[in-house]
């Protein structure tokens, strides 16, 4: 792909995602640097539920389930996040929540572990995969223990009594990238299994699930991967365990055959036992419209134009903005897709920001964060959301009374 | 409302429900006798899920959680089903499936009575609630037990051991009645909590929550409440229960204060603490502008309609089809709002109706299931689906090598 400038000159690889991008509905005159809370629409993903919803939901009624191939799209679309997290086929289902997701695999990992005692997690992680452990550890009993730390000491806390190491790759405030392939060689190391969550990982940067040697994994489809607000999540299973993975939660879709009605449990083959109750279709098939962007695309593309963004970003609002102060980390390998700059008046600027078209988010008490997904981000955007901060900044627009709390979603 | 006979004789209430039935978008020349297993498309839900898709989330992208009201879904939705299952506003909340619903109340039940160990259970629930509780169980350890009785030897089967009654209240192949009130006061006086799964319930005959007594209820919404293929459930709490309802599974979006993002969970007030992940906002959309046609719709008289239509079929049939036989119970009192019938040929007879327009569904091993949603299908639907299946049985239609086995799902 190449480019032409204003001068006429050719400007290789410029804008190297151009065709993702126009696959993308985008809003006019908007700047969308949250697609690492929520992803856009696809054109893809409109057109899909429409004739999901009217062509097959209101033509084939009951029938779509087998005509409309409904059945099976929580493996199909799995199979597609596979590729995109270094899965091999049929390692992944896509279902349910990922809070609901990593309950299953964790039960799954502490069954696996009946002499360790211990979920081992660090401070930065997602709240709502604490809130999980915790709450699954105190209907087990006296001896279990959710164990966090900082992120930096993960390595250190290791020790025998840890049945799962417990992580989210990528920090959701200051995308710091945990090394996954180390710290479960780690885990293994002190006989533990390690579950990772992906959600701010899959579609971000490259994973290499199989690789790592990842017990089990779990990831959020609305964020990078664009499967629409609070799509079904994925879960991954390594082909080796999966035989002897039993979540406390089960359901007739992970049974072996469930249209025989039997009265007894018989968990599915491989990841497919991870699905429970019926799959919500229209969800999945937004999801599964949106992942077919990926087709084609170079993860390590991405990643190597999402540093260029991010790179672009620090170094301009570094240079425009005072008073704002990086709080990711600097070293763009250590870091996930987004970027986060603390700032005392961090709420009230991203209003202003919003209220401006630059769509970031904030995160308590002082973090403004910015996604840079190169699907359908490029330069010209980076540097209007750098331009325009640089004038909120300078001219105290955040300093507006309008700018009052209000809730939020990641 | 009146109608009018070929004869031009005045036949009062002949149509009641001819306003309802106007708001769904049925296939022309079908019969659809299978909106107890999916219900069918409404105008309404197809228009939303359009708007959300297009409008809300391409237009308001992350600010649609609050701008469009989505973070706002499940408990408006589930004060939409609490009018229809007698249960007051607030102490119902659409999320997650009907498995993983029926898994938090259950877990929550098991808390409570820590000194009972047994979940009673019928044969005749559907499976899934069975596996849900097989694998509860399994993974609290030793001295929990599934007790599973015939339906029918449910009320002699409460002892001091039962921790959960647990039951479907309208058998997914009969359409038997269990009697909630009455079952309900037994668990209690045996010390047991009664958890109630209402998925062939709810939009079908009344329901009473309240006045029932019973401690949790979980449901399905993609039945009879025609949410869409896989719509998300519904979870109710008794509200006195509701400050001591702790689930093994949680999350963030039970947690009382979801953004802020706190390392420990703490549960929100009431049913809203059975929220786990982030709200599927599609199907949740879809669900909520079906339940609309709810509004100002007399349950007790969708019951007298569904009754009338389920005895005329029942009348139709027997004395048009000889070889089949009625499987539900024959008192419409005891009997739900559909209508099985056994017949040794069920598989092939049900794809030969399928193929001539009229959509039932076969429960093995000898099944015939026909379910009579009064919103939409009216006394000529019943008359046209007794007349084919007469042809069908009475030329041996079903002898066809076409009609071969193949998937299904409820």
């Amino acid at each position: 792909m190449s480019d032409v400038t204003s001068h006429g000159a050719a400007v290789p690889r410029a804008e190297p995602f151009s065709a993702t991008r126009a696959l993308f509905d985008l809003p006019a005159d908007t700047v969308y640097l949250n697609g690492n809370s929520l992803g856009p629409l696809t054109h893809a993903a409109r057109q899909r539920v429409a004739e999901v919803v009217a062509s097959e939901w209101g033509q084939h009624l009951i029938g779509g389930w087998n005509e409309c191939g409904w059945i099976d799209l929580p493996r199909q679309a799995g199979d597609r996040i596979a590729a995109l997290v270094g899965a091999p086929e049929g390692s992944v289902a896509v279902c349910d929540s990922t809070s609901v997701n990593l309950f299953k695999v964790l039960s799954a990992a502490l069954r696996m572990r009946p002499e360790h005692r211990v979920v081992l997690s660090d401070a930065g992680n997602f709240p709502t995969d604490l809130y999980v452990a915790q709450e699954l550890l105190a209907g087990l009993g006296d001896g279990y223990e959710l164990r966090v730390v900082a992120p930096e000491e993960v390595a250190d806390a290791i020790d025998e009594r840890v049945a799962a190491l417990m992580l989210t790759e990528v920090d959701y405030r200051t995308a710091r990238v945990h090394d996954m392939g180390d710290l479960t060689r780690r885990a293994h190391e002190a006989g533990a299994l390690a579950v990772w969550d992906l959600a701010h990982s899959a579609g971000a940067i490259p994973v290499d699930l199989a690789g790592s040697g990842a017990d089990f994994a779990v990831g959020c489809s609305y964020k990078y991967l664009n499967g629409g607000p609070g799509a079904p999540a994925f879960v991954y299973v390594r082909p080796e365990h999966a035989e002897e993975t039993r979540s406390a939660l089960a359901g007739w879709m992970g049974h072996e055959a469930p249209f025989a009605f039997d009265l007894d449990y018989r968990p599915a083959p491989g990841v497919q036992r991870m699905l429970v109750g019926t799959p919500p279709v229209l969800a999945m098939a937004a999801l599964d419209a949106a992942l077919a962007v990926w087709e084609g695309v170079d993860l390590a593309e991405v990643r190597a134009r999402s540093i260029e963004l991010s790179e672009t970003f620090i170094a301009e609002v570094e240079a425009r903005c005072p008073g704002l102060e990086l709080a990711s980390p600097r070293d763009a390998a250590a870091r996930g897709s987004h970027v986060s700059f603390r700032f005392e008046h961090g709420y009230a600027a991203m209003q202003a920001l919003i209220e401006r078209g630059v769509i970031g988010d904030f995160r308590a008490p002082d973090l403004m964060r910015f996604g840079f997904a190169p699907l359908y981000i490029g330069r010209d955007d980076v540097l209007r959301a750098a331009e325009v901060l640089e004038r909120i900044v300078c001219e105290r627009l955040w300093d507006d009374p309008r700018y009052a709390d209000r809730k939020k979603v990641t």
